[in-house]
């Protein structure tokens, strides 16, 4: 089954994102050595980062550079030491070529836990 | 980005399983050599399952032991040469500890796509 770390990691994750507090979520549960992959290499940032304070990073930039309107997490959904979360946020973009449209953006968030961290995350989305 | 043949293949299981035709999609998009995972070793049955007969096996078995009022599958998600859906089902089990108990039962199916076929699927979801 999958392992009470799993579960509870995910629990976590999910609690404080649907907070709002993601912030917090990677202050309090990634490891220092997180690595974060998005969906595709012709995104508009690097598909993988590496490490706490680039994913930190990227969080804070995505925040600073969105308006959101509201959000919703779903899950978790374990696998061994995996689980998915599905995540729904209405948002309006502030810079960009989506700059001023408001869109619902939805997208799956795969974790990887390892010794009670989160480890590895990967987002699973379709770029319109 | 993921490539064409992800999203592909990804739409016609998600077209197909949404049309109840869960065993043609099997037919039509499995790899004879799929690898199945299910989310834990203490569920009903083996967690892991080898080849295209096999899967066929488990499939018939869930369609013949519950009775399914409605179901609802989303995606695909892609990530590369991987893709997620959410599956919604509304059943009654005709057999087992849960026999006559109508429940929704949630998942997530994670698919890794080779050569135009699906060569694992992998579900998450946690056992009550």
């Amino acid at each position: 089954m999958a392992s009470n770390d799993t579960m509870v990691i995910g629990q976590k994750l999910v609690e404080l994102c649907g907070a709002g507090k993601g912030m917090d979520a990677i202050d309090q549960l990634y490891s220092k050595d997180i690595v974060s992959v998005e969906a595709s290499a012709d995104g508009p940032m690097d598909q993988t980062m590496n490490g706490v304070d680039a994913v930190r990073g990227k969080n804070q930039w995505w925040y600073e550079n969105h308006e959101v309107h509201s959000g919703q997490i779903d899950g978790p959904y374990p696998h061994d030491d995996r689980f998915i979360t599905f995540m729904k946020y209405d948002i309006t973009p502030k810079a960009g070529p989506m700059a001023g449209n408001r869109f619902t953006m939805q997208e799956m968030g795969l974790y990887t836990v390892a010794k009670g961290k989160i480890i590895k995350e990967e987002f699973f989305y379709h770029m319109g």
